[in-house]
C-alpha cells in the first residue's frame, strides 16, 4: 500500500496529512499559513512534511502539494498572489532543495476536482468540473479522465467569463463572472461587510438581501450553463466558501442550466455540492502525487 | 506510406478524397449531398468511397468521415438534423455493412480542429480551438493534444453560451451566442436576406449594416474571450461561412479578448483565421482515420 504526504496550502492556512492509495487519511495537521514570502512557505511546508512523516512512521513515497493559484508544470514556478505577491516564484526548485522525496505541485482547483472525482460526489466520473465560488471563482476540469491544463497551465479561469455585453469598470479587475457572482459581489450588492452577512440577511427574509442572492444566482447559473455547453460534463461539483450556502443557490443554478445550456447536455449533467468540503484539496493533492497507481 | 479516404459530409454537399499520411490529397470529388434519409447518405458515401479508391489505385486502410452534427462514439449513432431529422441514426452500423474497411466517424468540428492542428494555421499546437461561425456556432477543441469530446460526445456546443443576463425568446431555440452572432443573426439585425447581403452593405458603408456587424462582433468577442479564459489555448482558429468576412470581425474580436478574457491567457493566445478553408474538414477526417501513425 502506497502512501504520500498531501499538503493543501491555502491563502490563510496549511493542511497536511498522510494519505494512502485507498484514500485513508492519518496524521492530520492544520496550521496558519506562513506569510511574507515564498521562503517562509517552503520552510513551513518542509517542516510540516517532516513532522507528519515522523509521526506516521509510514514510508511515504512522495508529496502532493496544491497552491492557491497557478502551478506551472514546465518551469516549476508558482503564482499565488495572496501568499507571494504577483510575481512567479521558483517553488519546485526551492522545495526540492529542502525535501528528499518527489514532489508534485498543482493548483488548488486541480486538486479539488481530482479529489472529488476520486473519492467525492463525482466518484468515477471521467468528465467533471469543480467550480469553486468564494472570494473568487475558478474551475478545475477533468475531461476524458484527464486534467485539462491549457497551453500554459492557467485553464479554468472562468471568473473571467464575460456574461454581460455591458462592461462595468470592476470587470477589468477580476472578470465579469467573479465581479457579479463571487462572495464579495454578493456583499457589495447590499453594502454588507461579507458574503456571510448577506446570506444571513437573506435567510432572515431581508428583501434586498434576497434580491442580491437572486442576482448572484442568475450569474452563477449563466456561467455554469456555459461550462455545461462547452464541455458536456457528467457532473458539475460546486464548492468554495459561498457554496456553504448552497441551499440558496442550487435550485436557481439548476434552473438556469436547464434554460440556458445546450439542451441535451443540460439534461445529461448533474449539478451537485462538494461532498468532501475542505478535504477535497487534501485528497486531490494525494491522488495527484500517487499518480496512476491509486486504486480508489 | 499509409492512405485513407476522407469524406466531409456537409448539410448540402459531400467532399471526398484520398489523403496520405503526409497530407497529400488526390482524387478529389465533390457532389451535392444526398438528402431524404440516412440510407440515401450511406449509399452515397459507399459509392463515393469505392469510386475514389478505384481511381486512386492506392491501397487505403480506412475511411475517415465527418458529419454535420454529432457522432456518438459508444453507440456509433449520429445526429445531423439538416440531413436526417432530429432522431439519432445508426450510421456506423449501416456503413460497416456497406464498406469492407475500417471507418472512423467524427463530428465536423472535431474534423476542423484536427485538420488545422495537423496541417493548417495551428500546425503543431496541442491546445487549439476551432470556432466555426456560419449558420450556427460550434467549437472543435483540442486540449493537451487530445480531442475534447465530453461525457456524451457533444462538447463544443458553444452556440449556447449565455452572454446576456436578459433572456430573449430566440435564445431558447438556438442559444444566446448563436442568436446574437451567427450569420442569420447578422442578417436579422438589419432585415437582410442573408449574412452575405449584410456584409456587402457594411462594406458599402451602410450605417445600419456597419452597426449590425459591430453588434455581432461584440458577441463574437465575448464568446471567444470565454473560450480563452476556460481553456487557455495557444490558438483560436476562426472558420465557417461568416468568417469569409473575417477582415470585418478579426480586430474587434482580438480587442474584446484583450479586454474581457483572463489577462495572461489573453496575451498568450493567438486568434487566427483558418488557412485550410474547406479542406480543414477533409484533412481532419483523414488525420482522424490515420490515427497516431500520421507523421505530419
Amino acid at each position: 500500500m502506497a502512501s504520500v504526504v498531501a499538503v493543501d496550502l491555502g491563502g490563510t492556512k496549511l493542511s497536511a496529512a498522510v494519505v494512502d492509495d485507498t484514500g485513508a487519511v492519518s496524521c492530520r495537521t492544520k496550521v496558519p499559513a506562513a506569510t511574507g514570502n515564498m521562503r517562509a512557505s517552503v520552510e513551513q511546508i518542509a517542516q510540516v512534511v517532516e513532522q507528519v512523516v515522523r509521526i506516521s512512521q509510514k514510508e511515504v513515497r512522495g508529496v502532493g502539494l496544491i497552491v492557491p493559484g497557478i502551478s506551472f508544470a514546465v518551469t516549476g514556478e508558482a503564482w499565488a498572489p495572496n501568499l507571494w505577491g504577483h510575481a512567479n516564484v521558483p517553488l519546485r526548485a526551492e522545495l526540492e532543495q529542502m525535501l528528499d522525496i518527489p514532489i508534485t505541485i498543482e493548483s488548488d482547483r486541480a486538486g479539488y476536482v481530482t479529489g472529488e472525482s476520486w473519492l467525492g460526489v463525482a466518484r468515477g466520473c471521467n468528465d467533471v468540473v469543480f467550480v469553486a465560488v468564494g472570494t473568487g471563482i475558478g474551475a478545475g476540469i477533468i475531461s476524458g479522465g484527464r486534467l485539462i491544463r491549457g497551453a500554459h497551465d492557467i485553464s479554468g479561469a472562468v471568473g473571467w467569463f464575460a456574461l454581460n455585453p455591458e462592461r462595468r469598470d470592476i470587470y477589468r479587475e477580476v472578470g465579469c463572472w467573479e465581479a457579479e457572482a463571487a462572495g464579495p459581489a454578493l456583499a457589495r450588492r447590499i453594502g454588507a461587510r461579507s458574503a456571510e452577512e448577506a446570506v444571513a440577511k437573506a435567510r432572515a427574509g431581508d428583501g434586498a438581501a434576497k434580491k442580491a442572492v437572486e442576482d448572484a444566482a442568475l450569474y452563477l447559473g449563466m456561467g455554469i450553463a456555459n461550462i455545461v455547453s462547452i464541455l458536456n460534463p457528467e457532473m458539475i461539483v460546486l464548492g468554495g466558501g459561498l457554496m456553504q450556502a448552497a441551499d440558496l443557490f442550487l435550485d436557481p443554478i439548476r434552473r438556469s442550466v436547464a434554460q440556458r445550456a445546450q439542451p441535451v447536455a443540460a439534461k445529461q449533467v448533474r449539478i451537485e455540492v462538494t461532498e468532501l468540503g475542505e478535504d477535497a484539496g487534501l485528497l486531490g493533492a494525494a491522488r495527484l502525487a500517487l499518480g496512476d497507481s491509486a486504486t480508489g
